[in-house]
């Protein structure tokens, strides 16, 4: 059966449902035929907006609720067969200044849908999102699951125990879950109203706006990205297959770019926009990675999977659907 | 300047300051001289027992409160130079049964000894007792520190993220911090009351009582294992010098063992007990790692440490121990 065809009828749930990734999974599941269960306690500053269920709002159940409420999540669950687990609170910055509600909502919350799955619906399957930040600053390129994970701020370390719970309760309790660590995702649907959950995000906004980037040092720390519809297709993959339980995996692009040559794309692509070097801020250099880009084979060996949308393209169908929207993502 | 010498009227603090290592710390912290505040929360069936500074009573501070509390935290650490921070859970088959509990004790309490020095004392330095389960099944042997952090139970996912925290808030904050990551630290004052945190501490009961110790399998599986005087020479070295700060370390012994071997020494050097060879229980078995052993070099060629006891003198020391004290440790 493949990937399409495995979802057609099939009871699913989406964390984080109305955020970024959630939303253009659940849009996606909705054109296969599943039946969606968003899940999302759309806390203001994080990335859930209802708009982003716009066109589908009347095809999927939403059901506004906290992750770290354990009664409601063992609810939740029941039923479900495939649980997509994408809500987390994403920011690195807001990480070391709170670093008690990342772990809340990082971490214990991890455990409390885990535990949920394992008392209420065992025989479910857990996709974890997880991050290319838990491997911190890269020892060589590009970077394998072999890798040390040596996260350099909270939200890396909270993410990497809530990747490495679902592991655990794979192979002691039976629950079957495996994490992605993805590297940059990007496309429509995505924050933009602040620059505290990743650069890119905010690049766009600003090119959008015929603002400044700030680009810091020379721009030559080198990233992979994936457009969101390929980060889809991965988490459909690895939920539909039990060929990848108990792992974790790289998700990240094909393509390796500096941010020197991204944001010069940008406005090209965008005719909008400029872009200048800055000196790194403190605060930012203290937890900058230099350049990182993933090796993604161990994934693409096990599932049916690759990427599709080049950069240029990708960013292309970001900005066309932002020029759209704008007022929905951003504050007028 | 040496490490005994350092300890001098420094004011320290052990978190855990009343349990098998902490308290042995402490004995020796007092004979140098240092000013001593223990805090430990006495929770029943922990490690904590204030017959474990018999002897030294009215020379160190006992502060009884729970590291989960963040204001007295807050207050604690103030003026405190070094702090040891052994305060945790420790039972791998309790953090199955409860992992909430295990993520407050191991994990969210570490972030909130870490804030508290943050905020109250930047300028402290902390030394965290990590712990060998987090590499899980090992790849090779001996495992170096270069071996995946890859823990089998929750107890090691939450001590993972504790030691992560530490070596972030070093590397970030300033908050001078490394951790070392023990194997089986065996000796006295360890609690013999229960045998759900770890085997060598139950062993040590049923030989002592003349009963039989069952080993899981046929006992193949290979460890090693530090006396906790050597442990806490450990600490002491890494509290103080610079050149460990935001690192972790492996802590181990220099004698590998078979659990064959090994109970056949203890029963041999005791006079009592007997062992049998047992079916694994199923719930163990799905946690066991297999045969383990460190590669301590890293901290050897940092720091002036080596092992200096050696297994037979360490058991033979620690059952003159508890023949003296056994009914401290063991309900009668």
């Amino acid at each position: 059966m493949t990937a399409d065809a495995f979802y057609r009828g099939r009871r699913v749930m989406i964390t984080g449902g109305l955020g970024f990734i959630g939303s253009n999974l659940a849009h996606r599941l909705v054109t296969l035929g599943a039946d969606v269960l968003l899940v999302d306690s759309l806390i203001p500053e994080y990335g859930g907006n209802l708009f982003n269920i716009s066109g589908i709002e009347n095809k999927v159940t939403v059901n506004v609720a906290d992750v770290r409420q354990a009664s409601t999540m063992n609810y939740l669950v029941q039923g479900r067969e495939v649980i997509f687990n994408l809500a987390g609170q994403v920011s690195h910055i807001d990480s070391m200044r709170d670093p008690h509600t990342d772990l809340e909502i990082n971490c214990r919350s991890q455990l409390t849908l885990l535990e949920a799955c394992r008392h209420h619906n065992p025989g479910t399957k857990v996709i974890f999102a997880s991050t290319r930040q838990i491997y911190g600053k890269p020892d060589q390129l590009p970077v394998t699951e072999r890798h040390l994970v040596r996260p350099t701020d909270v939200n890396g370390i909270n993410k990497a125990a809530g990747e490495y719970y679902h592991l655990v309760y794979n192979n002691v309790f039976g629950v079957r879950a495996c994490a992605l660590r993805l590297t940059n995702v990007y496309g429509p649907r995505q924050l933009l109203r602040h620059n505290r959950q990743g650069f890119i995000g905010w690049f766009v906004r600003l090119v959008l706006e015929n603002k400044e980037i700030q680009v810091f040092g020379d721009g030559s720390q080198i990233r992979d990205f994936v457009y969101v519809d390929d980060a889809v297709e991965a988490f459909l993959a690895a939920g539909a297959t039990d060929t990848v339980n108990g792992e974790a995996f790289n998700v990240g692009g094909e393509e390796h770019i500096s941010h020197r040559d991204l944001v010069k794309m940008l406005v090209e692509i965008a005719g909008s926009g400029r872009y200048t070097f800055v000196e790194w801020p403190a605060d930012k250099k203290a937890i900058d990675i230099g350049s990182f880009y993933a090796d993604s084979s161990l994934f693409r060996g096990r599932v049916d999977w690759k990427p599709s949308v080049r950069l240029r393209e990708g960013f292309a169908r970001t900005f066309e659907y932002y020029r759209k929207h704008l007022r929905e993502y951003v504050p007028q």
